[in-house]
């Protein structure tokens, strides 16, 4: 099934307890279309990049089978830098330094032959533009969105507007409690499915992500990891994984739902295994069923 | 099988962001004996409590089977009493004020007719009174130990010989840390069943547990509760669940030591619905059976 990601490219520098990685390619929507690859195609990029995007960067989502023509570069200016330290808990970090430099100018348009996607991501950018995405797509069959607290307190309002064309909202817990204004998560997902999507997903980073649907509540576990790297980018992996397994089963049900989660975390697992995409470059379709089934186990009664 | 618990028996103050609730009966045997009565019998207690430890008091435990001849009463003397009052979040405490009263000389004595026993669950007591019992009980078949930062840093040395003779240890997160000198928790289950329990059990609060065996890991939910009131007592709630399923199904086997992780969370689950004891004392077993199964569903790929 056809799946278009739109979100930020970029160039992180990451320090975490462990060391130290510079330049080192990043953004949502990289993450999350080489976490989809492993899963489905086409896969279809629409983002901002500056003359500092190097035949390198394209050639690795090239080797991924992901479609870079919806990637604008423009040449006079820089690509997207973000720097920041992780706490020795791995769990906080500080933003050192944000250059948005293109992407501040950022007005996504769709390119003609991507505009009968049937998969819509909207990674974490401007809800105003999430909302200009989706005016030009033709007849989106699942649209799934992130956010981040910048904008549930920046535009909530705008935020909104796009929850209400949402199918599936991932979100952390903190963000949930933020957006809905309520501790408790059973009530905080009763609110925020009210404002818009069927479904939502609250990610708890290294306890694990909660499914909410119709059906009823799904609790994923996370993978014991011995030792967490870098967590940069595992959200948009975990969507990555979650958006790639629907778009490959084509039909969307709670069990196919459930699996998705799984594969999410999955992948999200393996992405903080290394600095940046490093580990998500190169694994082997093997490797994931592996894990998944790594999941499965992890909470199966009769071992 | 028949089933031998020692810890305290208290009377607590408690507030929580919900309310109050005086004199209330506590103590982590208290708890771990109410929930393992719905599993399992005989239950034995040994504990100390004063004067003030009614007709009542007894007559509940009574009601649920459990035998209490073990439990000393000094008639000069007061039940220990602890008061605490939960924050916002309910995941954190103050301990406004422990009288240790009777428990403070408390030097548990097995009854003759207890010490043929064959599950031993030692609560949280000071590690060289756990030793005591485990001296005088003739052949125990598994031994479950619980403790508290308090003795990890108090009684280290002690409470390492204790484990020596442990075969499944339940601990929460911070505390299993704590006792391993090491963040991450896949390498603390390791450095910790090295020190003796073949079986570890970590408790995650509002996050699940995880049991690490030979046969790698199981991950529990929690369930994600609505309304949390009162937390005390959860964890030995947890542990009574947990001790009485498996002394119910007789013999140990991975399977069945997941499902008591279940049966244990469930009673947890509870546990929190109510001040104290309130939730646990009047369940029914279809109650319990159901609980468990919404546990099985939430991890259940296929809906």
């Amino acid at each position: 099934m056809s799946l278009l990601i739109i979100g930020s490219l970029a160039f992180d520098d990451i320090e975490t307890p462990f060391g130290r990685s510079e330049n080192t390619l990043g953004g949502s929507s990289t993450y999350i279309a080489l976490s989809a690859s492993y899963f489905t195609d086409p896969i279809r990029m629409v983002g901002v990049v500056g003359s500092d995007f190097e035949d390198g960067h394209f050639g690795l989502l090239h080797s991924k089978n992901i479609d870079t023509k919806g990637i604008k570069v423009v040449e006079e200016g820089k690509t997207f830098r973000w720097a920041g330290r992780y706490h020795y808990d791995m769990n906080t970090r500080d933003t050192l330094d944000t250059q948005l430099n293109v992407f501040a100018s950022f007005d996504p348009h769709i390119p003609q032959q991507y505009r009968d996607s049937k998969f819509i991501c909207l990674g974490n950018i401007d809800p105003e533009l999430q909302i200009k995405v989706l005016d030009q797509i033709t007849k989106p069959e699942l649209v799934i969105c992130d956010t981040m607290n910048f904008w549930i307190e920046g535009k909530p309002d705008e935020l909104k507007k796009v929850l209400e064309r949402v199918d599936i909202f991932i979100i952390n817990d903190s963000e949930a409690r933020l957006l809905s204004g309520e501790p408790n998560l059973v009530k905080t997902a009763r609110i925020i499915r009210n404002m818009g999507p069927k479904t939502l997903i609250i990610k708890k980073g290294e306890h694990g992500a909660l499914l909410f649907t119709d059906n009823g509540i799904f609790a994923a576990p996370a993978y014991p990891l011995e030792s967490i790297f870098d967590p940069t980018g595992a959200g948009d992996t975990f969507a990555g994984g979650f958006i790639g397994h629907l778009a490959r089963c084509g039909t969307i049900n709670e069990a196919e739902m459930r699996k998705a989660v799984l594969y999410g975390s999955a992948m999200a697992s393996f992405c903080v295994e290394q600095f940046g995409t490093d580990r998500i470059n190169d694994l082997d379709l093997l490797e994931v069923e592996d894990r998944y089934q790594s999941f499965l186990d992890l909470s199966r009664i009769e071992p």
